[in-house]
């Protein structure tokens, strides 16, 4: 589901005239947090409890070229939810057209802030299933 | 085969106290512009010529934590050569001990500088054939 | 005048746990933007008119450090207007407390897209002190 | 003097078909770590030992555009060694001829783990006073 927006900065083109491919990364890792907040919590909060989720493997795919000032859509949807392994699909839209301009997916261990692995206490587990219920009833 | 060299910089931490994910995909850039260099061309004569590469689809995967100041060594290899598909993959190892911290793939289009898919020239399609070459020969 | 908002992203910090000092760049460039587009323009359309405004100096001071997850209000201020100079002066502020955490400067020649000096045109130049006036206004 | 090299990547540009300004802060951070790593220490060594130099005030001036695969040298010049405050002076040059493409300054408080101000030990004080003593005896 849609759960924020961004706007491309000139900082995030590159020659080509287009939004460098990094910037995905960074609009993902909102994508991410903005799912978390619209639950009452955060990734903030989620550090503060012990629980950090380290990005160890991730896939982006191209549709379209963003561009610079583009407002795009941010999609996310909570694939895996715990209890050692957390993982997000997203999709990057434009606001206009709603055309998908890139797809992909961050897998993220579960560590403490030891960096040791660790499984998300009872709670917060309970609480990202609740958060894949919404996913699963929106359209 | 390792291509070039990097060191951490502190910008390209978190607060993890580790590098960024992000920071891989500058790495791999560096690795593969410089596994280009090695035949004597270069992607700024590539584009001088017409034949931009844009990245359509990457993955990383991410073994250990990079940390800050770390030297890092960037081996690439040309996995497809053209000719309207050009793909790499990438290891990046610690200096010292060798260990993969970070291994993956970027996935490029040929476009013209109108943004059109193209042909690689038979000059340039010549050129990463014997790149291909180099690496199997390179333990 | 409070122009935008933005919340720091986990990339923007380093391994001091605060947000790294070159993302004040990153905001002052949002600030600017939003600043011109508040008045019914936009900097994509400044380029589309052939005005461009490369940054020549920037002066930075950081007050307060910013925090992961942070929410921050971008203050922006025109303070000259062309035709051949536009200066803009920034405070960024926590949108909580109002504490000035960031506050800053960036200093801009106008080039044509040749790259070559230029004066702002006529209804730019009159676009941008109306901006003036109205940051005269608003406390 | 000149401590090190650079080279701009791709993701460093915008659609300007330039060097982003705010790489030039990436440049000065390689080039103080540099200066210091010359003196046989190192940034990531005075963090372990409890001082952390985090910017307070930076001022950057552009004289000429950086452009992709550029090759830059990094100068850096310590201008004060503490004991509360260090501060460094840069200049950004073109490999070839020698042109300053980039100077500019960052001032950096003195604090420790807890983020408190304290003062360089001792022997960070002459270390760097040695430094000093080098910078002026290099042409």
């Amino acid at each position: 589901m849609v759960v924020s927006t961004a706007r491309a900065l000139y900082a995030d083109t590159d020659q080509m005239g287009i939004v460098n491919h990094a910037v995905a990364l960074r609009w993902f890792e909102q994508a991410r947090a903005e799912w978390l907040r619209r639950l009452g919590h955060s990734y903030l909060a989620m550090e503060a409890e012990g629980m950090l989720l380290p990005v160890y493997e991730l896939q982006v795919r191209y549709h379209k070229s963003a561009r610079y000032d583009q407002v795009v859509l941010l999609d996310a949807v909570l694939r895996q939810a715990g209890p050692v392994r957390v993982i997000f699909d997203y999709k990057i839209l434009d606001s206009d057209s709603r055309a998908v301009l890139i797809s992909g997916t961050t897998q993220h261990a579960v560590v403490g802030r030891n960096g040791r692995p660790r499984r998300l206490s009872d709670s917060m587990q309970a609480l990202l299933e609740r958060g894949q219920l919404t996913d699963a009833e929106t359209p």
